[in-house]
């Protein structure tokens, strides 16, 4: 039983593939503490896209997990979250971006990103930088304190979790291995993918 | 001392106008427990928009509120926050829309919505329906609970409160009075807005 693709995102980088409605994408953490950012369009009209704000308001909850779906701004469904071993992701933040490591961090001159990251590899869609939302941030483990404070904390991901969804469009995906110390404990790590048909994922489960 | 421009956005309606950099936006709530949704585009620019997910971790908060920043995409200031009498709003969901009415209310048919409010006094500007992301959604009582359950509870303005945001660059704004039952406690209210120069404002604070 192979894989129709997969692939490892080295440290610090990302990737984009097309997803056809009903295939399998499955996001593994292969050494624990890895984040890793999916943003997505749908294929036939790049004006359709991964919306945070529908997403939560359906889901009547901000964490989103196993057996929630994943909304475009038009409302329709791009993704079911079909099983979830981490439990853990963050759908309030947008990517690292440059201007993010120079004003938090006070970084100087270049440094990967998510956000240069995902346009790079969308860049072959006509996506380009502008058209980067938030993006849903698996395994990204972000607190919330009821006085307003947002913290970033190390993921809860151990070695080997994963993630699967199934997409429900057909979609352009990005995703990448995030590039931010903060988000990762200190350690950048890769990011596997797989994708598979349906009738494959269903022996595996 | 006059408004440079002053406005009232007729319950379940909305509007659209230019800020300059420096002038001051106040947003009234005259009779209270009515949401106002805010988005903004640079105005020579509109590729640069208000982004929820760079605010928030910009501010390390998910509440913003007096004294916190609204940033663009790009990671630019477009509004500082200078004084705010409510304190509680929200930067989490997107604008109801037509399909959120049939969605999650199962309404048939048309319904006034946010969205539409938006896209529609923001037409003359070039800004369609795909180009409204997550909203600043003033007064609206978004609560959070650890498990992860969102919901949305009446607002806690009172009759007056109001906000005051200085423009940090030119600005495309729309603004809306909510048109969504559960966000404004059952009753549809107008929205208030002033245009002013610093100067004015600097003798009524």
């Amino acid at each position: 039983m192979t894989a129709l693709a997969k692939g490892r995102i080295a440290p610090q980088s990302g990737t984009a593939f097309e997803v056809k409605k009903g295939q399998l994408l499955k996001i593994t953490d292969p050494f624990g503490e890895q984040v890793c950012d999916l943003m997505c369009y749908r294929l036939q009209d790049t004006e359709e896209w991964l919306s945070s704000g529908r997403t939560l308001d359906y889901a009547g909850s901000w964490l989103i997990r196993q057996g929630h779906v994943l909304y475009s701004n038009r409302s329709n469904p791009m993704f079911t979250i079909l099983k979830d071993t981490c439990g853990r992701h963050d759908f309030l933040l947008t990517p690292c971006s440059l201007e993010m490591f120079h004003k938090l961090y006070h970084h100087q001159g270049h440094h990967p990103s998510c956000h240069e990251n995902l346009y790079t590899h969308l860049q072959p869609w006509g996506i380009g930088p502008d058209r980067i939302f938030t993006t849903f941030n698996i395994f990204m483990n972000v607190q919330l304190q009821p006085d307003g404070k947002l913290t970033v904390e190390p993921p809860m991901s151990k070695a080997g979790d994963w993630i699967l969804l199934r997409a429900e469009m057909d979609l352009i995906v990005g995703l990448t291995a995030c590039s931010a110390g903060q988000s990762n404990n200190g350690r950048f790590k890769p990011i596997d993918w797989e994708l598979l048909e349906p009738e494959q994922q269903a022996l595996r489960l």
